[in-house]
This record gives structure tokens, C-alpha cells and sequence, in this order.
């Protein structure tokens, strides 16, 4: 069973590999009149594209996304959206003629080869297929434009631990996101990082990471009590995204350790009597339905799974091997996992808005 | 948005109020030939049911389940389903006429309350409406049908934690489960927590627990590389049920903290030549579709929201107070999770049996 | 592969068989705050009940609906809709233990009897399983909710074709629709009929019908330019009901012998300067898309199968034989379909009309 | 609302607008392993391109299909399908800088010019944006995959009347498709229209016509009893074909006029003691379930809205004004519809085929 599409009236669907001629999407159910440039989604690829420090891939994309449908400059020489459907493409333009004869043949541990290959019985092993991360490119595109359906939102990412070490909270500052090849809001943290994955870096190994996601200017009122609750469809957007683990919402596992008293985010009148909750473990989801206050979700993302120590596999045919992955890799695919993530709670916004303005508005 | 369904060929629609004359759920997409009687599903729904321990709330309902449709007596006298669609009814019997005025106007924190009220307008205070744990009786009741759909898979659940305190997982033993009142395998922990959870319950507080939910014998590739992974739907379906704040695959958030090396399953040739897998630190999915091993995820659950302690909150109409509980509750609604979380993994196995035998089969 | 569900957000779920406890349908996605009381839905069920006139079966069943979820008494005593799930159920009172032996082997031409125990290896003979007419009951109700949904909006059908015999379109009065047991808006037509359609059935002989449905009040712009077209979600409803073999828009299969000057619905401005149309060839659907015009549906409904003349079959085991079919049977099943009609066109309307809201509202 | 995909396990997503860079499809659930090249797919597309004959659009499209994803070459040199999104791509271009200026403001009588900005307050003007026949050429490509998803099945398509004139079914000979710029099975037939279109092309006038679709070879049990009828989904997708009012299976809306006794298709045992039905006025379908006979679907098609005489229209500013259509169209746009009906049938057939195989295989 293949299935490329997600979301229900603002649905995504991505296809190609990463050896194949292009990349690309579908967005349909995108509402008219929407200003939509490449630019606006070009700055958001760039976020995600790799070779950007020695921290991700080597491979050299340059990742040029363009408009192939959807789009209509209207009479004041705007450029919008029509209603219909939008396709985004992506050109495949470093595909070197590698030797992928081993790949062909071994299972990389931690990779989809063994599975790939028992459920189709034919895999595309230059690049992983379908599983290639190369993927996730079309999600942050697919993000760019879910960004600007709903109004006033604001989705922003953050790498918060890389392996065993944790950002500390107090430090945060969105401002520095920028500032470091990480996405980590805590300078401190960064300069450890950066000294710690150059280590990990240099040994071909590999680490996990978490990332945490944030959404500012969620209004009240999106998502479902049951089946299409607002947390569960970001769950399994972030689940869907190659090498994730975990997710959480709000406190997560933590509540787990919690009593109902300490858990409880309490409610009062702010301004204008409007209501305000004195804490957000609930990360701004209730019942599945936005509460107002800010959406919180966090994933974690495993380590790299190609790396320079040789592991036992077996082949296609039937034979005990040894596999050690040569080539670009990326010590932490944790850190260009932070826009794809950032994307998919956009998309997830994006659809339950749609859906809420239809059902309920 | 309302949206009561799940699945994609294994179809669920679940209905129903707690204080409503009944619950149902409606599974379209079963196939035909399978031997099904009410006392298959009654078995899963009486491990459920509530008021079977001090540690789970006092409402007592039989909850007698009733197969409306989908189902027939062959010639050698088997029910068995005709691949129609399965009608499932369950009573509600105990609907004390309590006074909700309280309920009515207040928004109890950490309870849908405010959210609801503000989506839709409306909100079936008795009981919680749609957002009561009462629904989730259905989840379990189609659950049962989906255990019966792929052949020799088994699917068992576990409590591991309740608020700070873990299981030894060296003492796991599944014999251990139906000895306690927390579905857990740790005969020791089982006996910590009795004590435990009696000061919880009797200081009128709550707690979280985790939830470990193994499915053992599930074939090899179900599930897509991406949108449909096995683990995505997964998440997804226990990230709906009422409380759940996480959700992991296999070693889950541990995994951010491993290298490549330690976090590699390797494999070698077992018997018959076989492909065996050493570790199984994925969970049993690999790049989004089954490898064979054990399927394995944990879900965080909540503590109750429902306590004695007063917490500060507002009102309907916009003023400010104090809520308190009275009544019934469950000191830990984590216990009730585990069959529920049990029949969600049966659902999503069942639903991608189905779709891997259609298009890849 | 069973389906039971239709509809994208305003999504309807039917479940049972005519020789079960009871039949039903989940609505979901009905907005809140609609006022819906079971007298609301019994009108519509009680124009489609058997047993009315000798021209249709005299099953007897009272069809009495019960609403079991998804409403609730609001403050001022009115019954709302809340917006989660409608369930509705009929119980089967009339189920007479009557000799099935003769159809359990004998494909009933006709009938689903060949291709569905060829299907599914196993079959409800007692009444046709989900093939039965009574599923439509559930439609009807469905109908019902659905007309309450798109403000303003009327929905009307009528019989216009009884085998060769047409109405005479100058005498269509709606009032007469009431006044005669064919839905008949001719009462000429009506008169003769009654003559032709009693010959019919004292022969027990069955005949075909045509059915037009009528939809005032439609606004403009519900549907999509392709793949969820209005008037191909119509065609679809109104071809799922049982025995249907055709349906038309507007001017349907004469369209292919008009040329382009005779086809073309011109327009002019009108009172207020609002757009007009000058005809409705179109049939109220432009490209997929509601023009404002009356939209108009027609369907031809085959002859009941089951007649007292013996024809040629096989049995299940393999032999040839002869079937008659005793019993109580409609000699026109077209009439009774005219209700069922009406509600599939309503069913559509609010689909679109909220898909509409949501994403171009 | 945009929704442009269709299809349960085998789904196709088209986009494109005439006048932007490009149309395609994307085809998600083909299953792998099916041999697949860029030829077997383009020789359909030669059927539906325009500008063969002086009955076709002198539009002149290469319409050369390009594979971007989803096949992949084995180890004996043949490229076959992964099972992952068959991306299929057309570039356009023939985009003479037309002035487009009074069609911008003009609504076109019987084009969706006038609802489609009514909806989405914006509008293609530019070739009729999605409204465009020119999306038609995507649904051809997807057929050509479809074919190939079920073994042995043949999908024809003929044209059987324009205007008034109909074909003699006697005449009917496959092979004589070929042999006339109509798909007209009846030689004698071909002959006359040739000189009777060519009248209707000279006048700048336009007609409608009707088409057949006949499906040999379509295995037993394709279908479902409710909601996903192989009936249901074949006058579906017809009816989402631009300019189709009407949509017939079997004998359609001829079985209105027939009695029982005459629609009955009667069975007896054929060679090797198989089920053979004497007649076919079901159309090959029973109850929504294919039954081993010949799958026919008729579907009748509006003449070309454009034509040159002028027509009284208003403009998007709200004038009345008079409307002619200049430059290149098609006299009889049902032509090429049959390609494109063929095309929907193989589609609709193989998604049902993939659904029997997961549910009831």
C-alpha cells in the first residue's frame, strides 16, 4: 500500500525520488486569492536545504521550487492563488553516477532496504526511494503555502537536545535560531553542540535529537473531539516524517509523572475579561480542540542510520554481510528535521481551519 | 468539524453520549467469512468495563454488547460476518438523574469544557458528550473484530508506569497481568502501586501513567513509506484516545539519545536461513513498514482531570471561580487505557492488512 | 470491498439488513445548533413506507426513527443538533418467518443473489442483505437532516415516466404530487396510470419509472470544477440507489442532439441587475458548479426483478432452474424511490455547501 | 472547494491549467511490478490529441507524456512500477499570445466562466483554466496505467450518435473505430456523419453525442452493494467529464420502458457447467457488483458551448452584451470524449479490482 496524501480540504501530495528527473507536490483545496510567489516558499526550502555547514549533508542542492499550476497574477499584477490545484516542483540536478552496487544488494541497518524490499519485491536503492529524506523538501514547500491560509499564525521550530544534552529552557530565545547551524534557541547550548557534534561528526557516527515546535495565534476552536483532534492529526504528520520516534504534545511523557493538581492549567479573566490560562502543559489542546494558547508539540528523531562502523546485515540473497554506509551523511538529521517539522503543524493548521470554517464558522 | 471515523479499508465510525440512551460504532470494511459473535467482543469490553477495581471509577455499567448487523448463521451453524457492515450498540444503564448545574456553567480544568463550548456553541455537559471515556468502550469493542481480521497476530497491552514509578522491565511477565488491577506485568510494581494509587485515590487526587501496547505476529509489510507508515497510524489512533499527551515507536525518545552504532537493529540468518533481527530498538517498523519483529508503542497518559482539590477557573458566562469534582472518578485513567490502546494497534494492523493485500499482496 | 459511507464533510454511514434487529445510519459532520427532532425525520419516512397503496409492497413496518445521539435540549427546550454524530435507528418489527429455502439456492435474475454470493461466499437470502430497498429508509432519513443544513433550499420530486407513458410537462403542478400514490405532479397522467399500473400488477408484472428531482434555492458556486463536481456527486447518490440504471442533468441525453446555438442558456440582467438565465438547459450546474438556477436531476429505476412469471436460472450449486417470485413485491419500485431520490440530491447540497463555506466562504 | 483526486486504493490527482507550463497527474497505488514506459502511455494520449482531423481542435499539442517518479528499471532492463506515485507530466506548448481580453470580461453562455467567478472570485480566463477540456488528456494517462492493473480486461469506447443520428448497432464492427476521425464503429454511419458534421463545422455551429464504453473481461465481485457500486463509480467519473449531462449503464434509461419479464437477463450453465447470462441489460453489473458479462456505460456529451453565433450574455462588471466565440474549437467536443471514457471506465475499474483484492480476496 502506498498512500502520498495528507490532510482532508487542504490535502498535500508528494511524490518522486531522489534519483528520479524531479520532486514534487499537490496541494489542493488551497482557498483563492492568496498572494503566492516561489519566493514565498523558496525562503522556507532554504531553511531546510542541506550542505549548509559541515553539520548536514554535502549533498549540493541548489532546490529551485517552481509554480506549475494554481497561480493567477490578477489585474493589479498580483500574483494568487486561483482555488485550484497547486503543483510544486522540484528539478533532481546532483544526481552523480555513483556505484550503488553494494547498496543494491545489502540492507543498511536502521533503513527501510529490508522492509522495502519484502513488502514490494523492488526497490529504488539509489537514495532510498521514497524513504529518502529528500522527500521532506516538498513538505516544507507544502508548509510555506499552508502558512499564509491561516491568518495570523505563526509556526516556528527549535532543535532542543542533541543527543544526551538538553537546551536549557531560560535561555531561550527565538532570536538565536539564527544564529547557529542547529536551530537551537540557546546560545550556551549551541556552543556545546557545536563542539560535541564535530565529535561525533569525525567518528562517522551519528546522534538523535528532539525538536520542539510552536504555534503563536492558533484561534480557539480547531480540531475535533474525537478522530480528528487537533493533536492527533500533528502526531501523525510529525510520526510520518523519515526517523522520528516519539511525539508529544504539551508536557507529554512528563505528564505521565504528574497529579492531577499539578497538571491542571488553570483558567482566570485577563484583559477585557477575556480568558486566560495561567499555565499550558496541556500545549494549547484540549479535548483535541485549540484552546488559544500557544500549540506545543515536540518529536525525536534517531540517529543517522548511515554510518562509518561497520554493522551485520544480510544481502538480498541471503547472505551475512558487514555494512558500513561511505559517503555524505548527515551526523544529526535531527537539525534538518526542524522546518519539516515547522511545516507539518503548519499543514495541520492549515486544514483544520479549513474544516472548522466549513463545519462550524 | 466533527469526525467520527478511522481507517481506511478497516473503517470505524464510532457514536454515542454517555448519557444518551446509548453507544455505538459502526465498522464498515470487515471482510466475510469470519466467525464473530457478541461474547468475542464482550470478553475485551468486560476488561474495560469500569467499577471492577477501588482504583477505577464506580459507575457501573454492564455495557452488553449488541451486534445489530453484518453478521449470519451459516449452514453449519457459525455467526460469521458477510462482509457488510458491523452495527455494534451498547445501553447506557446507568444515567443517574444527577444534578450537572454546576458542570453546566463551569469549565472544569484540563476538561474539554472551555474548548467545546467555544467550537461549537453547544456542549452535552452531562457526562462530557463526545468527549467522555464512555467512547472509548466502542474503540475496544472494534478492536476485538480487528484482533480477528489478521491471522495469528496478538495483540497485549501493559501499564509500565504509574506517575514517577516504572516497572522492572526484567521482571515482565504477561501472566502477571490479570493478577492485578493495572494490567501489570510486574508482580513487584504491582504491589508498590496498590499502595501507591490508595493515597492517591483517597487524598481525592490523580496521576498519569504509561501504557506499552506489543503486537506479536504481525506479518511482514504493512504500512508505506510515507503518510500511511505503519507507526504514523498508529500514533495517530492512540494519540485520539481521551488523555493521551505522547506517543513513542519502539525505543521512542530514547532514541535522541543514542548514536548510530548503539541504535542499529542488526540482522543475521536464523533458522532456515531467516532473517533475524538482533535488537529490535525500531519498535518493528522500519521506515514505516513492518519488519516482522514485535510492534511495540507506549502512550502517556494524563492524570484525571477530575479531582477533589479546588482549582481556579471560569465560568460560561464569564466569571470567575473555583471547581471542584464530586463524584466518581478514576484515580488513574492510565488502568482503562490499556485495552483501549490494545484495540487501536488491532485497528491500524487490521486496516493495513487489508491495504497490503489490495495493492501489494 | 464493502462501503457503506458517502459525503466528504456532511458524511453518512448506513449499516443493516432487512432481516436484522434494526437498521441505521451515522451522520457525520452535521454543523451545531440545528434544531432536529425525530417528527423531523418521520415526515420524509412516511412518505417512502411500504404498504400505502396497492402499488406498493404491503410490508408493513411503522418505520419509526429513533434519534440515539448527537442532539440535546438547550436552554430554551429546543432539541439541537451539537455537532457530533447523529445516529439514527429503525428496529425491524415486520420480519415474518417465512420459508427462504427456494431463495437461498436459486439466483433470482435480477437480483444481486449471483454476483454477491460470487463476492462475498456467503449472503443474507432473507430479504437481500444490504441489497434490500429497505436500506433506503436511512437515506430518506439522512435526507432529512441534510435539508436543514443549506438555508433556504427546497428539494422536490417527482414521477414522470411509468414504462412508455410520460407526464405531459405543461401540467406539472406540484400540489398534485400529494393527491395521488405515484408522486404523480400530472393529474391526468396520474389517472392513467393508476388504470395502467393495476393491469401491471394483477398480472404480477413490474414496470420502469423515471424519476425527476428538483432542487429550488441552491446558491451559487457550491461544487468544483472537476472531480467533485455537483452534479457528478448527484449522479453518483442518485446511481448508488438500488436498480437505478441512468441518470440525466438538466437536459441530459437530449443535449447530444441540440447544437450549440439550441443548448446555450442565455442571460440578461434582471431585477436589481442580478444575472439571469433565460433557460435551464444546464439543469442548474455550470461546470461542476451550482449556477443559481433550479437544479434538476432525472434517474430511470429498472422494473422490480421479482415477478411472477417463472424465467430461466441456476442455482448456487450449479443446476438450471426456473424462479418465480412469490410474495409481496412493489409492481413499480420507481415510486417508491422518489423520496429516496430527493433525499440523495439533498444529502449532496449540504456536502457542498459546507465544503464551500470551508474553503471559499 | 478544489478537490481533484479520485479513486479509494488506486487515486489519481490531476492539476494543470491549459495556460500555465504544464499539466500532470499523480497515480499513488499502482502496485509495483507492472512494466510501464513512457510509449504505452502516449499512445492513448494520441487518440484524444486535438487537431487529427478537421473535426478535432486545430489546437496542436505534442502532448508529450514524461514519467517522473514511481518506475524504475530491473535487472533485466525493464522498467517497471515501484508501487510508490507514478508522477506523469505534459508540457504545454501552443500558448499563442492570444488577446484574451473580451473573453476576461465575457461570460460565455454555457461555459463556467460566469460560476466559476461567482465561486472563487477569481478565473483562468485564459483557456478556461481547470474548466479546460485539456485536463482530459491527464485522465487518458491515467487510464493507460489503470489498464494495466487488471489482467486481461479490454476497455473500447465508441461514439453511437451526434445529433439525432445514431449508429446502426448491427453494423457494429471494432475493428472499423480506426478507420474514421469519430471512433464510429458503423461504417455506413461514419460516411454520413462526415458530410453532416462538416455542415455543422462550416455554420461555426456545434452538436452534441453520445458515447459507449464496453469493459471485456472484467472479473466477477468488482463492486460493492452500497456507496462504492461499480456502477456508482463508473457514472461518477463519466459525469465529471466537462460537458456530460447524462449517464447510462446497460440499458439505461430504456429500462424504464421495459417490464420485468423484458429486463430480465436469464442464466443458464455454459460450457464446463459455467453461469451464462442469455442477456446483458444490466450492463454487466448486478446489485453494484460486476458479474463476469460485459461492463457498458453510455454517457451523452453537450454540443461546444462556443460556437460563432452570437449569443446574449452579460459581463463580469455586470452588462449586457452579446457573445461569439472566435478561434479554433471543436465542432463536436464528444470525439474526443471517447478516449476520455475509456480512460474513467479502466480507471474506476482498476481501483475496484485493488479494493476486491485487499477486502474479499
Amino acid at each position: 500500500m502506498s498512500h502520498n496524501t495528507f490532510g482532508h480540504l487542504f490535502r498535500v501530495t508528494t511524490w518522486g525520488e531522489s534519483h528520479g528527473p524531479a520532486i514534487g507536490c499537490v496541494i489542493d483545496g488551497c482557498p483563492p486569492l492568496i498572494p503566492l510567489t516561489e519566493a514565498d516558499i523558496q525562503g522556507y526550502l532554504d531553511k531546510r536545504k542541506p550542505g549548509q555547514s559541515k553539520f548536514t549533508t554535502q549533498r549540493r542542492e541548489p532546490d529551485q521550487v517552481k509554480i506549475l499550476s494554481g497561480v493567477m497574477v490578477d489585474d493589479d499584477g498580483i500574483q494568487k492563488t486561483t482555488g485550484t490545484p497547486i503543483s510544486l516542483m522540484i528539478e533532481n540536478t546532483d544526481q552523480r553516477s555513483k556505484d550503488y552496487s553494494e547498496i543494491k544488494e545489502r540492507y543498511r541497518p536502521g533503513h527501510a532496504d529490508f522492509t522495502y524490499d519484502a513488502k514490494y519485491g523492488i526497490r529504488d536503492y539509489r537514495g532510498g526511494g521514497r524513504s529518502s529524506a529528500r522527500e521532506t523538501a516538498m513538505r516544507v514547500a507544502a508548509g510555506a503555502v499552508a502558512r499564509k491560509v491561516v491568518p495570523g499564525v505563526q509556526v516556528r521550530g527549535a532543535l532542543v537536545q542533541i543527543g544526551p544534552h538538553r537546551i536549557n529552557r531560560d535561555n531561550w530565545d527565538w532570536a538565536e535560531i539564527d544564529n547557529n547551524p542547529f536551530f537551537c534557541p540557546d546560545k550556551e547550548a549551541a556552543a556545546f553542540w557545536a563542539d560535541y557534534l564535530d565529535g561525533i561528526r569525525k567518528k562517522g557516527s551519528s546522534i538523535g535529537a528532539v525538536i520542539e515546535v510552536v504555534a503563536d495565534g492558533v484561534p480557539v476552536g480547531l480540531g475535533a473531539p474525537i478522530y480528528a483532534k487537533l493533536d492527533q492529526d500533528i502526531a501523525s504528520l510529525l510520526m510520518s516524517i523519515n526517523a522520528v520516534k516519539g511525539v508529544e504534545i504539551g508536557n507529554g511523557f512528563e505528564a505521565a509523572e504528574l497529579t492531577g493538581e499539578e497538571n491542571a492549567d488553570e483558567m482566570r479573566l485577563g484583559a477585557n475579561n477575556q480568558p486566560v490560562f495561567l499555565s499550558n502543559n496541556a500545549g494549547g489542546v484540549l479535548g483535541g480542540i485549540s484552546s488559544g494558547e500557544p500549540v506545543i508539540a515536540r518529536f525525536a528523531v534517531k540517529p543517522t542510520s548511515s554510518i562509518l562502523t561497520p554493522r551485520q546485515s544480510i544481502t538480498k540473497s541471503g547472505e551475512e554481510v558487514d555494512v558500513m554506509t561511505k559517503g555524505r551523511h548527515d551526523p544529526c538529521v535531527g537539525i534538518r528535521a526542524v522546518p519539516v517539522g515547522e511545516a507539518m503543524v503548519a499543514c495541520a493548521l492549515a486544514d483544520h481551519y479549513l474544516r472548522h470554517r466549513g463545519q462550524v464558522g
